[in-house]
């Protein structure tokens, strides 16, 4: 046995007995060199070795980590939520407004942002981009580019599509100003007041917000934190109701984390086909996969043109480039419309430099380290919660993306409680916000995009005892 | 008498004596000093001296050309509008589209164009602007600004309205994707399906858009190409009637070019105040004043916070770059937090990028030099209208902006004269798209921020034909 094993051995030895446990971090190599007077390259050798049998993860400018057992999960997963049946008017809260507010404090603990931690992105390489871009932009092309928006781009959108399989036309991509307003021009295009929409439940608040300005009604369906809505349940609103359009998101649903696997998407795809109703795919954490395998979209069994697929690149490379688009099937080009109305055009130079990083082959090599640095910070937080929260919480364990969502016991408030944790310097976002009616007052929505740090596991634990706190006595305990 | 001097005098006389006419242009200096044996300098001091005097104007990296004179227009302005009274539901046309479709051919002469010549923005400084702002942009800054936007940018945009004599708080300012989503923000923060809203007549197409897209009732009131909207209908309006909202131009209104003076400003805000109705004030144009004085905005009347001003770097500096913003008065906090559901936010790096620029003080000169520009192309295509256009054709003389109006004699039919021309290879804008109920049929804008040439001559030259043949034989008679 070489010295590098030996000293692994012992390592993986310390984390069986618990002496390690998930989430600690091991001694810097610096300090493993000073305690045990070996070289560098042998802890080197015993931290790949450690990292290769999956105990250890290496987190990005920070260090070793032992990562969660599966074992360690002693917490169920949420059940399939059971929202009253039939079509209601939207009543958003200004709840949302507070919780953005409460992400503008850097020093905070940011687990109910949308976001993730920036430094995850490759800022530099993206400014190399922009600057290149702009060097060799046609000043024409500021005029010409309005309002279809850069061509290049639109070409390496395409490729994309092409190298998961779907072939698309140039003429079915609208570009726009991030997914958002992809979303609503969508909504827009199939819909006229008075209808009604189907969506999830629990759902993303701004799809709450579109219904309610628009002054549709919300057909919320029961959706899996596992596998997403259901499809029975669907069937039978298309049966008995005449919705206008379905909003969904297909991969690592916001909040609950949910996939839908591809092959029911397929027979999601076909049962909207039969019913002639339009699906707005909302599917900008779709790149963000776990794993080898990328999951499909809906719009990739979308033979009819019903599939509005709706993305960008704010989730996985640029929030702030403002790039999005969507392929918007036999709607294209009333979106098209539509947008030159709304906003004209999405930005010129962002989008250029978007299409030159495309060009330059960096995003692979990107969105690879960005998947493995986001399944080990959720993988550290799953495990933080296992080991803080009180029973009777159940936690979601979703294959990508990067929020969790927690059910607690039925007699805490969630937002008494994101009201609690801000005061302590930590946001969440509570339940009720991304419900039509208010409902989900026990769950909460947790981000795992930011770096993994005993900061982040304290602010985990606090959250923990906040939970228990708002507990009968007798039952609130944890392991 | 020197040498300049005296054919500075001989060129005046050719002038005077209608040798050359207004729009020729003068001969390149390089030209001038071959035929006449004379120096460069020479021709540069005559040349001087002649657009000290008016007679002629240079057009950068184009040569000079005789100015138009006063006392050549012998075709009336248009006359004021008189829309129809009472609300009425929107039915906007596709005509917009196959407008927008026909900018897209270079090769053609843009005259329905939005735009100006993309040359006459500052590419090259805005992109050294580009490139410094992401050199110093701060990663965290691309979460922090989200929703916000670029706090240095704010802080420019308030001192441009400290500058022209308006104190407001950096709160009431949101920051926006263009001037067009702030405008539709502002719309959606003060109405609800089924409201009346005031709009001018005619209008900007967009306004009719967002009005028949929110199911809202469009109040035509009367507007002159000269001074804007009628004050006593309108005030008769808001006795009669509960609209909204109104939605106007104060400045250089698209399609007319009408500048409402600045105590008629007062006054209309002094009026909509006493009926607590807000003002959505469209002000994109407002610096590109002809003369030495910028007109006011209705914004800096407003006591009350009725008014929420709305405008944008598009028209002035940077289209592609999409930074707009609005001034919201009362309703800002509510504005932002639509954007924040509408759009998240604008894009980070062309805000930092027209923030260093606007702080390195390179925006002053720019809009000077572009002001000149833009009145010396309008002088030109206004003279060519004069000599090129049969009468029975009213001409609007706007005191700045890059659109004319015109107001043709009454058999012809714009759609018609937007398709002829088109054939031609010539787009202009149709009448018909600017109104509520299809009218104006036998009106069109046309664009003047297009580098005068030959070329554009020769377009002017076209139109007027087109216009003479759909006239009957008799009335068809042009100088």
């Amino acid at each position: 046995m070489t010295l590098y094993e030996a000293y692994a051995g012992e390592l993986a030895e310390a984390i069986a007995s618990g002496l390690f446990r998930p989430g600690d971090r091991l001694p810097s190599v610096r300090e493993a060199c000073r305690q045990r007077g070996i070289s560098p390259v042998t802890v080197f050798k015993a931290y790949y070795l450690l990292e290769a049998d999956g105990l250890i993860r290496v987190a990005p400018r920070s260090g070793y980590y032992v990562n969660p057992k599966p074992s360690d999960h002693r917490l169920p997963e949420p059940k399939p939520s059971s929202p009253k049946p039939g079509g209601i008017r939207v009543d958003t809260s200004d709840l949302v407004y507070d919780i953005h507010a409460s992400l503008r404090q850097r020093s905070g603990v940011l687990l109910g942002s949308p976001f993730i931690d920036p430094t995850l992105f490759p800022l530099d390489r993206l400014r190399q981009s922009l600057v290149g871009a702009m060097r060799r932009l046609d000043p024409w092309s500021t005029v010409d580019d309005l309002p279809p928006g850069n061509r290049n781009l639109k070409r390496q959108i395409l490729k994309r599509y092409l190298m998961h399989g779907t072939k698309l036309a140039e003429s079915e991509i609208v570009l726009t100003h991030g997914a958002m307003p992809a979303l609503h021009l969508c909504l827009a295009a199939v819909t006229k007041p008075g209808d009604a929409v189907v969506i999830e439940s629990p759902t993303f608040y701004v799809a709450l917000e579109a219904l309610q300005r628009r002054s549709l009604k919300a057909i919320e369906v029961a959706t899996d934190a596992r596998e997403g809505i259901d499809l029975h349940r669907l069937a039978k609103v298309l049966e008995n109701r005449r919705p206008a359009a379905c909003w969904l998101m297909t991969n690592f649903q916001n909040p609950l984390g949910s996939l839908m696997p591809d092959r029911k998407k397929r027979d999601l795809v076909a049962l909207l086909a039969r019913h002639g109703v339009p699906l707005i795919e909302d599917d900008v954490y779709g790149e963000l996969y776990q794993g080898d395998t990328a999951p499909a979209s809906a719009k990739s069994f979308d033979r009819v043109g019903l599939v509005m697929h709706c993305t960008s690149f704010s989730k996985t490379l640029a929030p702030g480039y403002r790039v999005g688009w969507t392929a918007a099937g036999r709607f294209a080009a009333q979106v098209e419309r539509l947008k030159l109305m709304m906003q004209l055009t999405g930005t010129i130079p962002t989008q250029a430099a978007i299409a030159a990083y495309l060009q330059d082959g960096g995003y692979e090599p990107h969105l690879r380290r960005l998947r493995r640095s986001l399944a080990d910070q959720q993988a550290a937080m799953v495990s933080a919660v296992h080991r803080h929260f009180p029973d009777g919480t159940r936690v979601s364990l979703p294959q990508g993306g990067y929020f969790i969502w927690l059910e607690l016991p039925k007699q805490v408030n969630a937002v008494d409680l994101f009201w609690a944790a801000s005061a302590q310097g930590v946001s969440i976002a509570p339940g009720p916000i991304f419900s039509a009616r208010g409902e989900f007052r026990n769950c909460i929505r947790l981000n795992t995009g930011q770096l993994w740090s005993p900061k982040v596991e304290d602010a985990v634990v606090r959250i923990g005892r906040l939970v228990a706190r708002q507990m009968p006595r007798s039952s609130a305990s944890t392991h």
